[in-house]
């Protein structure tokens, strides 16, 4: 399948959950990252990400889809992940 | 359509986006925001952020999907969206 995660956690944890998704996903922007996982990456990922978070205060949101041909993607502005991956 | 859009824009300019993406779509969580809506509406939307933001050093990602079937969603931690529309 194919994710897009966006989180928006306490500035204490952000750190942590950016490296922690970097370990599985390409980072898009700030608290936003995608990419192919299976069914098991998924789950490996909820259980790191409820490790990290505080999940009384921080939010995590996943979305899913069948594959990356589900959407189709435009960006306005400068592409930021595509920069940090070049640098 | 059904789209999710997430920025990452300058803070001198993240309230604007804010505000303005409010008029379309739902907010999710910090800098995501989601919702119906037709093609002019889309192409509203991006007349309307290319206004605020600066397309050098902003960045708005658009994720567009034929309709909301398109994705399960899933979400770890609070509700955020969902509590600022009770309160």
């Amino acid at each position: 399948m194919y994710l897009i995660i966006a989180y928006d956690v306490n500035v204490a944890r952000v750190n942590k959950v950016k490296k922690f998704l970097r370990k599985y996903l390409h980072w898009v922007q700030n608290s936003v990252f995608e990419g192919e996982a299976t069914q098991a990456t998924l789950e490996e990922i909820k259980i790191g990400l409820k490790e990290i978070i505080d999940e009384g205060e921080d939010m995590v949101v996943i979305y899913k889809f069948r594959s990356v041909e589900a959407f189709k993607k435009e960006i306005i502005g400068v592409e930021k992940g595509y920069c940090e991956e070049i640098i």
